[in-house]
């Protein structure tokens, strides 16, 4: 078998310390290459301008729809971008996020129900099931599992991602771009390259310890507090070393999450889905 | 390395043919054993009593808190069960799936907005970004997000998997029985196990062809009903082979979509989710 994966991974305990900080490992247990690519994911903001080996598109798709989805219905598409101008459009519309531009692939992940509808119309047979908020998140759920799919492929032969959530800073402009019908819309955008040297590789970012995230049989946060100042001690470490403002993780938590600017707009997201015609009782 | 990825993987010409029947082949490029593995993909329904190795929860969890996150707020929780007392009552809530019952683990996949709603209490500082759909829709992707590399591990040594979206059924009882706090619930479940010998194990269900789902720069739905009618004959044999009453996927989609029954009481989620604290603006 063509084995593409990174030649460097590191062993299994260097994988977990950098995911974890070395106060905080869990007790992991099996471990092989394919879960050692993806605990060595990083968001890549950063790309070489060398494209992407032929076929490679055609890969991650597969990937993508060898997820699972609900009940087959396939919920998705995805619309590769690689015209210049058209990902510049995108970037300005996510607010400059240049490596957008960068990347020689830029993959927008569409919550796709004009699909089913259009086989509902095809048959003059009305879906009842379609205008719900069940089936709108099922839908959403739908493309994140085949676009994690295709993040997990990309980076098993090398590749760097980065997940782009502000498509949804203005849905409807993306979806004119894109010629979408109505009842899709972009779920988010993926840019997809080669990490460009240097600083833009980036490194893993700690995470939680997995005593706050993982509950056995019962949720408890009888300690979560007393946790959480462990992962923030190891993340004021990380923003060190990055030299970012907010030096732990729950002053970052107070940052994005208090002031309802921080949502670039994105309260309005009900509004705009009514507009691209999605109904979400 | 440890590597213990199943012995058994077939080739990429035989993976595609597979996932696409061979009228439909993508021109897929490079290829490994992760890739592989995802192709490889089926849910499983049966499962030995056999329990999955020591450390494997924690493993499934590593791999999943690496996942990307949005702003890496990390808006979910798990909840692991294996007790079997839980889990019959699990599986009776998701319509009598036994093998809920059957599988050794059972993850509950969370989205959990509770976690930082608590920092915004102990802070005494209003999130302003709580109420909205948006956020909804995040804490609902980044739990895919991270569930879907837990698949993807678990898969690679040799577990089999199937989600359980019968969890949405009645929320709010699967929220009690797990002793869920406010703002937080379960959007799917996840059975892990080995496969039961004979049928269990399953075969790869055909996807659409690439071509219905994947577009190049624009959305064009153009030659969708001729492509379609190529993936309701492939649908048509694997139904033969596994006695499905439905035979193409286009009368599957007609009977999943068509009657509101088929939904199981979910389109009253909104109201479910209600009770249990979210606002979705």
């Amino acid at each position: 078998m063509d084995s593409l994966a990174p030649a460097i991974i590191g062993t299994k305990a260097e994988a977990l310390t950098q995911r974890y900080g070395a106060d905080a490992l869990p007790p992991a247990g099996p471990w092989n290459e394919t879960i050692a690519v993806m605990l060595d994911h990083r968001s890549v903001r950063g790309y070489k301008p060398d494209p992407v080996p032929p076929g490679t598109l055609e890969t991650l798709i597969a990937a993508a729809q060898s997820a699972a989805t609900s009940s087959n219905m396939q919920w998705w598409s995805a619309i590769a971008v690689t015209d210049p101008a058209k990902k510049k459009v995108l970037a300005e519309i996510a607010g400059g996020q240049k490596h957008i531009e960068q990347c020689p692939l830029y993959i927008c992940w569409v919550a796709d129900m004009s699909r089913n509808q259009r086989i509902s119309d095809a048959t003059k047979t009305e879906f009842e099931t379609m205008p719900w908020l069940e089936t709108f998140m099922v839908a959403c759920i739908d493309a994140a599992l085949a676009a994690q799919n295709a993040v997990v492929a990309a980076e098993s032969i090398g590749l760097r991602t980065v997940y782009i959530g502000a498509m949804r800073n203005d849905p409807v402009r993306v979806a004119e771009l894109l010629g979408l019908p109505p009842q899709s819309f972009v779920v988010f955008g993926l840019c997809v390259g080669y990490a460009a040297d240097g600083k833009a590789e980036g490194e893993v970012k700690p995470r939680l310890p997995q005593s706050i995230v993982l509950h056995k049989e019962r949720y408890d946060a009888a300690r979560e507090t007393a946790q959480r100042a462990t992962y923030d001690a190891e993340m004021s470490k990380f923003s060190a070393r990055h030299e970012l403002q907010a030096a732990t993780w729950t002053q970052r938590v107070l940052n994005r999450l208090g002031p309802l600017k921080s949502m670039n707009g994105r309260e309005t997201i009900r509004a705009s889905l009514k507009k691209l015609g999605f109904e979400i009782r």
